[in-house]
């Protein structure tokens, strides 16, 4: 367990540096955004247009996108911007009225989700999600106490950024915040199911020696940022189980893997079998328009609410439920879900077979259309950040958008749009191959 | 100064009650959002279409909306709906790009601004740029505490809720936040500016005792949910000159005057003559498409930045960017400031009127089209929080839609979209008239 957490910068790409040569269009960014500014690629993309798996800049560059898992079913999907087309030109207000297609949408949405969870606040970022999550877990339990893996990213507000270690950039986690290894065969080896169990009793442990009740394990239960753990599958249900034996709720965010991108389940937490009492959402819910949620049981909501008046004014507004719908429609309709599953096999067959001819891939793992690429010293050699930023950079020359994550900012984070083919993801096998031999040079 | 705030219910309405008849709608509501819940009405309304001023109900009942602030150029203005259709088709995407879309409209916006104001951090919702705000002013000046007013409400994240006495039910204030009473003449007498200021410089002391640095004053600067006090005009400044002088900076909070309301300026500090350190901006900006900011000087933002990685998914996105950006090309074109100010100038007169012949309108305030309406026991009683249930329930029930504010829930917060024409503004003051005959039997 580590107390003073990773404290890596929030980047998970090849960013711009204030030192780097600039255009006038990063100029006027920078001068816009000061240093609040993100930019991927020491030498920025200005981007112009989007569709499908496919992105153009304004150059008429086309990149093959399989880093933006926001545009989860295809960038500007036209099922989605007819969606919110039609309804921004109809009625676009709070949820102080009784709108239809609200409604309609939250029993979709419900219907995939473990039915004890009846009521959805939605919000407008998994941010604000992650941030009422947390805040229903200690009303409802009492306690305090938030349990995280040490690379976790869950949002920007105060309250979740203590809650994110990837996120702070000095200082030691407050003291109702223990971050645990993930689950991952770098910790714990073969058992992962029980070695992720023993870190969670530890900390659990350490929050009794600290005075503190736990409230809640919080977790992307795809390990995003931590660098994307999938396996074996059901290794959660024995850690969520010792928090709940202390008293603690499970909070799935679904944020990254959430929306059937695993292929294997609609949630990153059907893969494991587990039904958490909270489950927070957001990036691809909307296919890019502002929209989260969180789904929770009635009874940890009210408990919430009898200390605190909660509305927010954009959050299921009903152009958000009408994209929010479409998405739903499309994944169904489009079997996106058997999609991620199969090309998801086919493109991890095909890094297979790099990685068999190239002993820097040091590890490959996920599920569906969610992969992490471990890159390394040969041979099993250290995590190597620098190759990985060579790798990114050589990909974005041959087309192809990708980012990095884990502690050591060395895991190659594969997510490509859900409607990916399979010879989209032989274009990305052959770049990385190639990116990968120019990097030995 | 009160320490432990109002603690009154967020609702600023007559709201539907668990016990209240409930049709198959309102019951399929209630399911899907439990306890989180806040609809207006107790027969709430089933809204099927809006367009400018006019909301339509699945029933074909026609409302005049004098409530909602959030679609100010009018209900799904032609111009927004294409602006969002548009580019919503073409790319909507997060800010590690550059797009130029973005650029041109955060342009747009700063040179509204006061010009050391230079950086924008685009957010989903005002409570994330609330939620920021303090956290840049905490990093900034290196104290901790936040002067706000009584009925106080910045937004919903952990953070801001604290610094929010109305979305507070029980429990008292954080050591660090101290409300003071709003700048109104029930508190002050006739000397506003100076009573404010009295109170500013009481809490400035109260923390001193405290041990508190304080880092900000944060102000709604047409002080709504504490009841609308716009006069007179400069009030705010003496207040803001005492808290700076203590090291603290002062964020403007223009989520509600903002973006041309009160029509003798484009942003409520305006009126004030008042050059905040932070401006905070939402609801009406991207007239409904969920968009919200922060502007900030460049090194109070790098000063936050330097600690803590901020970055917002959905914030600034080109669809967010042109969604604005139409919000102010329609201001300007159709001056709906300038509308603001002669139409709500011809409200006020109407409305000074019908107080002339009803005593119990113990108040009558505001600028442009933001007025506050007192209501009270005859002959200026105390105020009547069920008078003005009643008078909502009657103008509903004459097709207006009018909402309360302020302390005791007593006052008439009139806000009605910035095109609205002096028809409308007549059939305002009629229905007011006549529901108040009626709550008189």
């Amino acid at each position: 367990m580590t107390g003073g957490g990773a404290m890596r910068p929030i980047l998970d790409m090849n960013a711009y540096r204030p030192g780097d040569s600039r255009t006038d269009s990063v100029e006027r960014r920078l001068a816009n955004l000061g240093a609040a500014s993100v930019l991927f690629y020491r030498q920025p993309i200005e981007m112009a247009e989007a569709a499908g798996a496919w992105m153009v800049a304004k150059d008429g560059t086309r990149y093959l996108d399989f880093y933006n898992n926001v545009p989860s079913v295809g960038h500007c999907h036209p099922r989605v911007v007819a969606a919110v087309s039609e309804q921004i030109a109809r009625l676009n207000i709070h949820t102080r009225y009784v709108v239809d297609v609200v409604d309609d949408y939250l029993e979709r949405l419900k219907a995939t989700l473990p039915p004890e969870l009846e009521n959805v606040v939605m919000t407008c970022s998994g941010s604000e999600a992650n941030d009422l999550a947390i805040r229903v877990a200690r009303a409802a339990t009492g306690g305090t106490g938030i349990i995280v893996t040490e690379t976790a990213y869950h949002g920007n507000t105060a309250l979740v950024t203590e809650a994110s270690p990837s996120a702070r950039r000095r200082g030691s986690l407050p003291d109702w915040v223990i971050a645990v290894p993930p689950p991952s065969c770098a910790h714990h080896g073969t058992d992962i199911a029980g070695g992720f169990l023993a870190s969670i009793e530890a900390a659990l442990a350490e929050f009794a020696r600290r005075g503190i009740r736990p409230a809640a394990l919080l977790v992307d239960t795809i390990f995003s940022s931590d660098g994307i753990f999938a396996d074996p599958a059901g290794f959660l249900r024995p850690a969520a189980a010792a928090v709940r034996a202390a008293g603690g709720r499970i909070i799935a965010d679904e944020v990254q893997p959430g929306f059937a991108r695993t292929g294997d389940a609609f949630w990153g937490f059907g893969r494991h079998g587990l039904a958490p009492d909270m489950v927070t959402m957001g990036k691809p819910m909307g296919n890019g328009f502002p929209m989260a949620a969180l789904a929770a049981r009635p009874a940890d909501l009210a408990a919430f609410c009898e200390g605190t008046g909660y509305f927010n004014t954009f959050g299921g507004n009903p152009v958000a439920a009408a994209a929010g719908r479409a998405v739903l429609e499309v994944i169904e309709e489009e079997d996106l879900q058997g999609n991620a599953l199969r090309v998801g096999a086919g493109l991890m067959e095909q890094l297979q077979s790099v990685a068999a001819r190239d002993d820097r891939i040091a590890g490959l793992r996920g599920a569906g259309l969610f992969i992490g690429l471990d890159l390394a010293a040969p041979g099993g050699g250290r995590p190597d950040p620098d190759l990985t930023v060579r790798v990114i950079d050589g990909m974005r020359a041959r087309g192809v958008l990708i980012g990095a994550a884990g502690r050591h900012g060395a895991t190659l984070k594969i997510r490509p749009p859900l409607c990916l083919g399979a010879d989209e993801a032989g274009i990305f096998a052959g770049a990385l191959e190639a990116a990968l031999r120019e990097a030995r040079g």
